[in-house]
């Protein structure tokens, strides 16, 4: 690719950016760079489609938060494609961007089959692990307002496992916990491996300091209410 | 305090509430199990001034957010002086929870100086540290659409300090990392050295991922791009 391309696509990509501390430019680039550190370990990759593709592969992204029925992966991929035609880039590289953008998705069942799909697919993943995911999950749950975790019936904190209400806690146990063993290459998973205490030991500590601190003061408060 | 008193100044602390991550009724239900913990260790404490001003004390938040220029500590102090007078409480125990309200707040030069001002000032301030603290900021990151960090003029990640722009990782720099010598009961002190670790370690894992992957990234990158 040459500078001057690059150049096209990531000007491309900063226009469609809206205010999103979890879905910014810098989780582009960090996906970028990952999906670069991925592909060192692996054989005939097309650097070309994998660097345009991981830049944009959130550009439907605002179309989804303006109509939750659509799905920013499929309208990416159709902005993609359109871009790049008109940009004078050959029909089978885009056909094979778009079909990267469809595929990143990690609730999705349209499964990435290029290499180059696939180390999108992990490296887009590995944003979601290790410290770096327990901040844009954070960021995500106070964008929309969510609280950091429920109560249980009998009113002590919940650890988040089975809640039906969304949260921090409840995000935790239901996703962030079981994305290691969802990788595609050996080196998506090695890397996510060598986050995952980080996320693990945050939890935990949180979830130490808030349930400690409820079980006594819970104890204390109704010693002082008549 | 009666049953009856603890559930009416409960139920005008919850009408007063907004959907906010970071300062929703959780964070007063840990600011007063906290304070009731501190208080453990502290003689004569009055606890119904204590539960009072830990309920009431951030429920000028909302007119904050309305108009910058007014402090919620302050606009909370008059809310809940009137409230609770026009409720029959004494004149004396109004005006010492509102004293206790209008100090609570960190950035703020006016101290606290009974001990209940100082155990719910300490218990404010530990929901700022360790793994809780943390999760907070990134909330309230989210809720403004701040970015996560910033990067230097040399395109690498900064770590924060010395920047100027807000960044979760300039926030921990500028306050996270400084609030834990300045707490005014020993207990205090001691409860946020317990939770230090928690709030230094994660974001040393969530630094070292980042510049890690985006210096040999930025490196990678070059080399694809003539």
């Amino acid at each position: 690719m040459t500078k001057e391309q690059y150049l096209l696509i990531e000007g491309y990509m900063l226009s469609c950016m809206e205010r999103d501390t979890a879905h910014d430019k810098e989780h582009i680039y960090r996906v970028l760079y990952t999906a670069l550190d991925i592909a060192q370990a692996q054989e005939a990759v097309d650097y070309d489609v994998l660097i345009c593709a991981c830049l944009l592969h959130d550009i439907g992204r605002r179309e989804q938060v303006e109509n939750h029925s659509l799905c920013h992966a499929q309208v990416g991929a159709g902005k993609a494609y359109a871009f790049l035609r008109q940009n004078g880039f050959p029909e089978a590289f885009c056909v094979h961007v778009r079909d990267c953008i469809r595929t990143h998705r990690f609730r999705s069942e349209d499964s990435p089959q290029s290499i180059e799909a696939r180390i999108l697919f992990d490296a887009d993943k590995l944003d979601v692990s290790g410290a770096v995911g327990i901040a844009r999950t954070l960021a995500f749950k106070g964008q929309h307002g969510e609280p950091l975790y429920s109560r249980t019936q009998d009113n002590h904190i919940s650890d988040g496992a089975g809640d039906k209400t969304p949260s921090f806690f409840q995000e935790y146990k239901y996703k962030l916990e079981h994305i290691y063993d969802k990788f595609y290459t050996e080196r998506g998973a090695a890397l996510a491996q060598a986050r995952r205490s980080a996320a693990a030991d945050f939890y935990n500590c949180m979830f130490a300091e808030i349930s400690d601190s409820c079980d006594k003061g819970l104890e204390k408060l109704e010693a002082h209410i008549k």
